[in-house]
């Protein structure tokens, strides 16, 4: 995601457009909150922080021309129902409503223009914030990617889904350590799973090409035969909410993935920034599961179910890494600020 | 797949090209050995049951000019090296070796015609038992089912891949207990997954359609979720090859969803005939797992790896179900013949 400082003015972002990737990289521009509402709903923008930042935009786009309490209220609840699952929309938008009321209102230039500017003042504060959670992400990760290292072999890490650059501002979650790991020039490779039925597999594919990390794509399907036969030194994938109890929703299919590593013993860590830890959530069973269309699955008329995330209980998850560093389920509670 | 008893002679044997279902139901008429080899290699026949029919009238087409034991030989190894898992494949090339090596082969026309009769005799022979097979897959399955049928509400059924009237002769093997309880008015409902990367979910949704059997398609990476939340009563899956011990390959993910069974509890079958069965192969580390294009994954230049079929450990299947009723994988050995 890009904000668009040359036309600059807050009149507009830039994102990259993620639902024609790997394709091609194509930049849209949005001008107001309803295309920053289309662009999370249509998944142009994915990822829980980039939801969150982008989100945040959306709310400094909506008050463009009127910043009253009910404009606010007005935009905030707009962005809140593009998506259900990922917290960081939630924590973005109530970030932004919190800080924006302590600015009066008016109905003059100057209130007008003051909310206006605390607003994209806040949402690059927020923007600004992703990059250095990732960064500290990226180290803490490192430390385990290291621990984890075999002697004289590549490490494998076998990922899901996309919690890379492009589902954050720069680095990325799950994939930061990775990156970490690959210019610090310990030999990495990533097993990425293909992601259906939105195929963001290809995306990390993509990135991961970018930036030079040995990688292969495989069915989701194979990745308990992976597992099974020891190509698999330890998992590593990001998080939409992560609950008080450790239970964690991300990407539809993660659940499998964690099931096979505890069948075999390989470490299973979820990456993800502190915003997307809802300690008012208790467990799993709390949290809200996107429903999303069945024209995802391309099947023509057969009736379709498709869920876009899935709860991997806390007794599963090894460890949770955030900019905080890296604590166990049990132990999740010490970040609760 | 069909014989085709008109155009007669033994010459030809229609197929379905399964790999332009379900969008076109389009017969192919087979000629050679080669043709044969071809559609098993391609795919257009797949179901470990169908592959060792077809493979047997293959037998039959390869003897059409030359019914030599080298001739036979011959045509049994270049069949054998299309698909290296299923072992209905090898087990009926087996049988036709066994069968055809008891008649002369001469070089007169007598004893050409002789071997020619006999071949498209067993082969004809196998098909049937097909037939009988499932058909009693289909009644002893029918007693797990209604016993697992909930009171008062639908049997939720989950099964993986393509184990249906498409993968046999007729009837199917997973899916002819559950033709049994729809014909015999028990209300069932079909969780079918969409089976990357070959999709053969969209064939089982196809054929369920056809007959009128309620269903519904998920992507693979829903199976843990829909577990999880209890909208499964039991798993019931094929079968390529099962090892002496009850370990059983059978197509990629399946592995998968026999974790996320018993994580939860719910019973997970595996339904086919005895030639399924290699009491020759201690265990599933012993079974050759098929590597196929990665093509088939359709990302472009993305390094790929796509193993075909998965190993599930024996200790997470509730039981075996075969033509001669169902048991479990500690009395597997009571089928061996």
């Amino acid at each position: 995601m890009v904000e668009d400082r040359a036309s600059n003015a807050g009149n507009s972002i830039l994102i990259l457009d993620q639902t024609r990737l790997p394709q091609v990289a194509v930049q849209v521009r949005l001008n107001t909150v309803d295309d920053v509402a289309h662009a999370i709903r249509s998944m142009q923008v994915r990822g829980a922080p980039l939801i969150g930042v982008t989100a945040a935009y959306g709310v400094a786009l909506g008050l463009k021309h009127d910043a009253s309490d009910s404009q606010l209220a007005q935009v905030v609840d707009m962005l809140a129902a593009t998506r259900p699952t990922a917290v960081n929309l939630h924590w973005a938008l109530a970030r932004m409503q919190r800080v924006l009321q302590k600015f009066p209102q008016g109905c003059n230039a100057l209130a007008l223009g003051t909310r206006r500017e605390v607003a994209w003042h806040e949402a690059r504060a927020i923007a600004a914030e992703d990059v250095a959670t990732n960064v500290a992400i990226g180290e803490h990760g490192l430390r385990i990617l290291t621990m984890h290292k075999p002697k004289d072999a590549v490490l494998q890490i076998m990922t899901h889904c996309n919690a890379g650059r492009l589902a954050t501002v720069a680095h990325g979650t799950a994939l930061a350590p990775v990156y970490a790991a690959h210019a610090a020039g310990i030999p990495v490779h990533v097993w990425v799973s293909e992601t259906r039925p939105r195929n963001q597999g290809l995306l990390t594919a993509w990135e991961l090409a970018e930036a030079g990390v040995p990688h292969t794509l495989i069915a989701d399907n194979a990745a308990g035969l992976l597992i099974m036969q020891g190509k698999v030194d330890l998992l590593i994938v990001g998080a939409d909410r992560i609950a008080a109890n450790g239970d964690t929703a991300n990407k539809i299919g993660t659940y499998l993935k964690a099931l096979a590593a505890q069948a075999h013993g390989v470490p299973f860590y979820v990456a993800a920034p502190l915003s997307t830890i809802d300690f008012s959530c208790p467990t799993g069973y709390a949290i809200c599961i996107e429903e999303r269309a069945a024209a995802e699955l391309g099947a023509g008329d057969v009736p379709v179910v498709n869920p876009a995330f899935d709860i991997t209980p806390a007794h599963l998850i090894t460890g949770i890494l955030s900019e905080n560093g890296v604590v166990s389920v049990e132990e999740l509670a010490q970040w609760k600020s």
